[in-house]
């Protein structure tokens, strides 16, 4: 007799292999973190002796369940806010959220209860994308599971660093220390093309080649990120991001519900893998993924349920069958990814996404990832045997997460008889709810009265959120020609406007401020050839000084004003109102190739009696914003500007102090 | 103090009133079938005594949910055979089982199952088309909960009746047997426009508006019915439908997943209601309903499961949650149908949707239909309180049909902590395993080796499958001309075709035949015009006597042929084959105005030596079948045919006989 530490005795064993052999009365053998032998119980038990014979009898014993794509500490953000638009919902509520609460604490405690609720839905594996994955890695490795952990790059300031290349050293540190635990892969998470640049995907190619570690990346998840891809780049975005060779490396992409088939191709070229989100994507209107297409194509898809703020769950079991039925309707033709291929992406080829060959079926020699579910509710009765695809049919379209009864990884035990044997649930549920009383607090101050307001009278857009900027009294209006005419300076495009600003201000400064502003487009005689007015509220400023310049990060929302001053006034009861009325001529222009605004502001109410200029630019990291203020400093030079011009405040402000 | 029978105390109630008021620490109060209060619990504790107070703290309370759409008895369908094409599981699985199998005891069990599985998700009400609804009632009020029932009325022979008359007959007599019951709402069910005809569906609003019951139907599930009814009667099926007066009646139509704006408005005049069936309509890939748009035209809708062979569950939970997130892709707009308004479709409009005005709210007055559902589980933690919509989403969004603890219904008790108190469920598994062994058993034998094998090489269409028809022997050919030249008759087309037959059969004869035809047809000099083979698949036919004729209801598969006849013969591996060459001249006339099809055959192979006359007609009922054999008798006469020359076989049985 051979030895071994379990065997689950008994069930149905769906193995999940290459054959998808299925074996009724069957029995899985574990010794130490491996399968060591799959087969019928009977001659199972005439061969092995164990430590534990587990009686899994009316249960069907799976591989675990591979969960592709997820962000785990947003489960303490789960239901914050729901059924908004996507930049609304991000920029009104789960940004200014983890601005304010996301810390290292906040990532174990929401990887806690994540690794709790996916243990419970008969997951094993995961594919996370966030920040302060450190911690994240702590939280799984403790719960026993294993996950594939991306570091966010963003080229926005993020919760855990303020610009990407602090990201990207975490990152580094991060895989150096992670890399070759038994059960965390550390990975690079560049968010997505729209939220990072070509240079930064290089880099991180590099990263990921040096260490040999995974990228997780969200591609192509709406229409309008293809849409903007081709107005800004010329291109789809699966073309523009190859280009960066970030596809030599072990990519994972998230989404890819608008990707056409030369892009399905070139991901297939890489070996590109693809997590496929539906929960998230009917629920963001984001569309409907070709995933039978994409498996036409060869692709490996894998399922994954999203973070739990835009799902609201991380319920594999639901994921699965309804990646099954949506694929139906996707390609009008309901023989579309049966039972057995959804079960199979949430299974061996979901773990071939997660570029992971050791687990994901039950064979021997694989690593013990074991789930057992109870065949028999009544909600999966009866139970017909005719057609070998039954039991993928009933597994996928009637099999819920409740009925999850075991759950074995890397050959310990996670759960058993639905027990949690590696969480502490009641203590994570206890400062989960400690935790939301502070967000219910911290968000009811901050944009109840202002930002739910504007949401309430129509849409929002954002604006940029983190510029390089900087204000000087100019002596002369001249002096602005020695750079407009400079040789190294063309001009894209010049305005001219009127605007007319009305700012109203609250008593708590954290609630923002909303300001109402008319503008009026002159021509050349001065004469007005439009008139647009536009509500935007803006949130505290983050600054942080450059050289000359000033690096800011603000969330800003912008909406057309369809309707006359007074009613806002009434709508929105300002403490206070002040008005600013302005002459700006504007210019685009490019210095060495970068783009930058260039103001010329001529206040005349409060009458400041001096004329201003502002040079300003968006920028997306540390390095960038550096270059630009050095280009900046450049700039003032030419029109003669010296750091005693400069002013570091806003119109108002500058009024008050000089009045 | 005033007295009551039970008080649910504590908790969150979600009344789903007009206001949609929500009262945290609440307390429902029920006396008989009746709440007699909802309030905060204090100001009920101090107002009322119970025979029981129950604390539900920690839980929502909520109205029971009502599900718009379903066929209750097939839950001892569900798995039987998934990922098919609608027509293929219909045709090939479905309906031969149903046939096979369904009986008053079938019916009883099914829905006992179904109504455990439906209250353990937290239905109290449903709206069922099916069979037999009399033992749908009667299991349906011995479990205690709310039913509209509606008895199946089709163009076909169905399990419970030869012909829709009979069917008519039936739902009048359950009608009267059923009407005034507290629990039960007898209904009429024409199945779909395409499976009844204009005159059934007016006798069908006759009698729904003589007894006041309502009219449950599918209307437009898939494009392909809307294609249909465009090419076959010039116009889309509401109007169609709307000819009949049958929207007089208080209808409920299933699915509108292709009905369009003007549809919409036709059916809001008529104060028709919509069953909403997301996970159904994606399964057999018939398309996203129009959800939204629905409610813009301010249609009432509900929400259903549809019957568990095409879900393949009763989960309430989950469908609300579909239909929230599915409507808002369908919608482009992420604030498309939000959770609360999805929860309504569940709930008070849901139940509109069956015409019942006293149940799907907590409301001093209305019937006492309650369920809580526990509100602090892992996957729906932590809770925020900000957003008086959370509470919803929570609901919507995270919530799973485990989560249902308590379920209440007219006042009784029907779910305590999970525990089914008028169920037996134990016993309905136990008798639903026995019967699937017999259904597998069934299928296994009738249709393993050759309808699958059928399906595995290509696409399947459903042929006519009740008709009525007669064959004899013609003395002389130019007999024939009697009939086609007759006064009452106008040819509408004719044919000349010269068909080989080669028939593959089996040991078992309960396992079919199939049939490879290659069709030569023929111009008028005898020369080949076009050829074309298919491929028929025949299942045991029912015959039954009709004067002169026969009414034949059969199961016919028919698909092209594309490959030789070798690679059938290999593939089928028929244990006998019989060939079979004839001459067939056809006219399709009109007789009296009714399509007739006539065949003058003359068998080459094996030469039979005889010339043959087919007469047949598509029929839908007694009465028309009765209609038409009188036609045909007269026809006969025509040709001066008398019954010693009708013949009652097949030309391979002929041969046979006569050799």
């Amino acid at each position: 007799m051979e030895r071994a530490n379990t065997i689950l005795s008994g069930g149905t064993v769906v193995t999940m292999n290459q054959q998808f052999d299925i074996v009724r009365d069957g029995a899985v053998v574990i010794s130490g973190n491996k399968i060591t032998a799959v087969g019928e119980r009977a001659a199972i038990l005439s061969q092995y002796e164990a430590d534990e014979i587990v009686d899994c009898s009316g249960q069907y014993i799976l591989p675990g369940l591979v969960n592709a794509h997820t962000h785990v500490p947003m489960t303490l953000l789960r239901g914050l806010a729901d059924d908004l638009r996507l930049d609304v919902w991000l920029m009104g509520y789960c940004m200014p959220t983890e601005r304010e609460f996301v810390t290292p604490e906040f990532c174990q405690l929401g990887t806690g209860l994540a690794c709790a609720e996916m243990i419970r839905s008969g997951i094993t594996s995961f594919a996370d994308m966030y920040y302060f994955e450190k911690d994240v890695a702590q939280a799984t490795a403790s719960a026993g599971m294993r996950g594939v952990l991306g570091e966010t790059i963003l080229k926005f300031p993020a919760p855990d660093a303020e610009t990407y290349e602090h990201s990207l050293a975490y990152a580094v540190e991060f895989i150096k220390e992670w890399k070759g635990h038994p059960l965390i892969t550390p990975a690079l998470a560049p968010h997505a093309p729209y939220s990072t640049t070509q240079d930064m995907l290089r880099e991180c190619v590099n990263v990921a080649l040096e260490h040999d570690v995974p990228v997780l990346i969200h591609i192509a998840e709406t229409k309008l990120e293809q849409d903007d891809s081709v107005a800004i780049h010329g291109q789809t975005v699966v073309p523009w991001v190859e280009e960066t060779g970030l596809f030599k490396a072990k990519v994972l992409a998230a989404h890819c519900v608008h990707i056409n088939q030369g892009e399905m191709r070139i991901l297939r070229e890489h070996k590109t893998t693809v997590a496929h989100c539906p929960t998230s994507n009917l629920k963001l209107a984001a569309g409907i993924a070709p995933v039978a297409q994409m498996l036409n194509e060869r692709l490996t898809v894998g399922i994954g349920t999203d973070g739990p703020a835009s799902n609201n769950d991380l319920d594999m079991i639901e994921e699965v069958r309804l990646a099954a039925i949506l694929a139906k309707t996707a390609a009008n033709d309901p023989t579309a990814v049966p039972a057995r291929q959804a079960l199979l992406m949430a299974t061996r080829m979901g773990a071939k996404a997660l570029f992971m060959d050791d687990v994901g079926s039950l064979e021997s020699g694989k690593l013990a990832d074991v789930i057992t579910i109870d065949a028999g509710p009544v909600h999966n009765m009866p139970q017909f045997d005719r057609d070998p695809n039954a039991i993928y049919s009933r597994i996928v379209y009637a099999s819920k997460s409740s009925d999850v009864r075991h759950v074995i990884c890397n050959g310990d035990w996670l759960m058993r008889d639905r027990n949690l044997l590696t969480i502490d649930e009641a203590a994570l549920l206890q400062a989960a709810a400690e935790y939301a009383v502070k967000v219910d607090g911290f968000l009811a101050v901050r944009e109840k009265d202002i930002l739910r307001k504007l949401l309430a009278i129509g849409g929002l857009e954002q604006g940029e959120s983190f510029e390089v900027q900087v204000k000087a009294i100019l002596k002369d209006e001249h002096d602005l020609e020695n750079l407009l005419q400079h040789s190294d300076v063309e001009i894209v495009k010049s305005v001219h406007y009127r605007q007319y600003d009305t700012y109203f201000l609250f008593d708590d400064p954290a609630a923002g401020r909303v300001r109402y502003r008319e503008d009026d487009m002159l021509d050349e005689q001065g004469n007005v050839k439009s008139v647009r007015s536009r509500l935007t509220y803006t949130t505290t400023t983050k600054e942080r000084d450059f050289h000359s310049a000033v690096v800011l990060s603000r969330s800003r929302f912008i909406s057309k004003a369809d309707r006359p001053l007074r009613f806002y006034r009434e709508y929105f009861q300002p403490h206070q109102e002040r008005e600013l009325q302005k002459d700006r001529r504007r210019w685009h222009i490019l210095y060495q190739g970068v783009l930058f605004y260039v103001n010329l502001d001529r206040v005349i109410k409060p009458d400041l009696n001096e004329v201003f200029v502002e040079i300003k630019s968006r920028t997306w990291s540390l390095s960038d914003a550096e270059n630009k203020a050095d280009r900046i400093k450049r700039m003032l030079d030419f029109i003669g500007i010296g750091e005693t011009q400069i002013i570091r405040m806003e119109y108002l402000e500058f009024h008050k102090m000089h009045s």
